[in-house]
């Protein structure tokens, strides 16, 4: 195990200011890019970020260290945001930061590293997991959503590359 | 094809100050990091990116444009990075935030996009390559590089995120 609290938040107060040096004053060739049919552009993984934010990660762990196993969290709908905000990026970058640091104080407030990270919650498919688990898929989830921002950038080009996409592994498909 | 010159140079600018955004004041075992034996760690990738911006893609660029067909590029060694520098992350962020906006300028002084794309160098292996090509090539090797950062760091998460491993495509093997 690796998972220590005071790195854990080095990482999700980064993100944030990643996603806004990364994408913000942007194209919209580059913003409304995607990976065809049904996949997400990069404004929708902000959009995503924010509804998890809101309805996810710190609702979770509160629910968690309220209930304890007797009750599995409540459900959480992964497609919620799309479709639902016509907002400028950067208002909407704004919106990630501001809620984000609001989430990492409740964070510090709500969990004692000391005796907290292995106290267990009861997932609705996954059944019995852990503080620690939870809070460290928060981490993984934000380089999850970082690699598919890039990801998606680099698709525009597959074809612009030529005979280097033998070296550029972005472009392999699973 | 989708590159277009000022599109692509909106990318390349944003790199240094994402990877700032990202690792600045990060703690070591974030750093230092990796994905075991003979992978980077976060700061080689930074090397790596410092490396590139001396020896490879606006020298190539100049190369190409000079000779066209007529000479290969010089070779170029893609592990000279390592071990090569103690310098502190800092200042290797401030390196390469130096060296690459150096190297856009030089790039919008040598390219006229509306003739220059098209032109055809000579790569060591690949044979013809045109500019457009390794122009675009630059940019998907930043994302490579940034999807590399963010899948070293969720690496160290492994095992700690439980049963959310399922959900988690930055942990999938290849």
């Amino acid at each position: 195990m690796n998972f220590q609290l005071e790195e854990a938040i080095e990482v999700l107060e980064r993100t944030p200011i990643t996603v806004a040096a990364m994408l913000s004053g942007l194209s919209d060739n580059w913003l409304k890019s995607n990976e065809g049919e049904g996949t997400w552009n990069p404004v929708e993984v902000i959009d995503h970020l924010i509804e998890g934010e809101r309805t996810n990660w710190l609702p979770r762990l509160a629910f968690l260290l309220q209930e304890g196993e007797r009750k599995p969290f409540p459900p959480f709908d992964r497609f919620a945001h799309l479709g639902r905000s016509e907002l400028p990026l950067q208002q909407k970058l704004e919106e990630f930061q501001t809620i984000r640091t609001a989430n990492i104080n409740q964070l510090r407030m709500l969990v004692d590293p000391a005796k907290d990270l292995e106290r267990t919650g009861r997932h609705p498919s996954f059944g019995v997991v852990k503080a620690r688990e939870l809070l460290s898929t928060w981490v993984v989830h934000d380089m999850t959503h970082l690699a598919q921002i890039v990801r998606v950038m680099a698709e525009r080009y597959r074809t612009d590359v030529g005979p280097w996409t033998a070296f550029l592994g972005i472009l392999k498909r699973p």
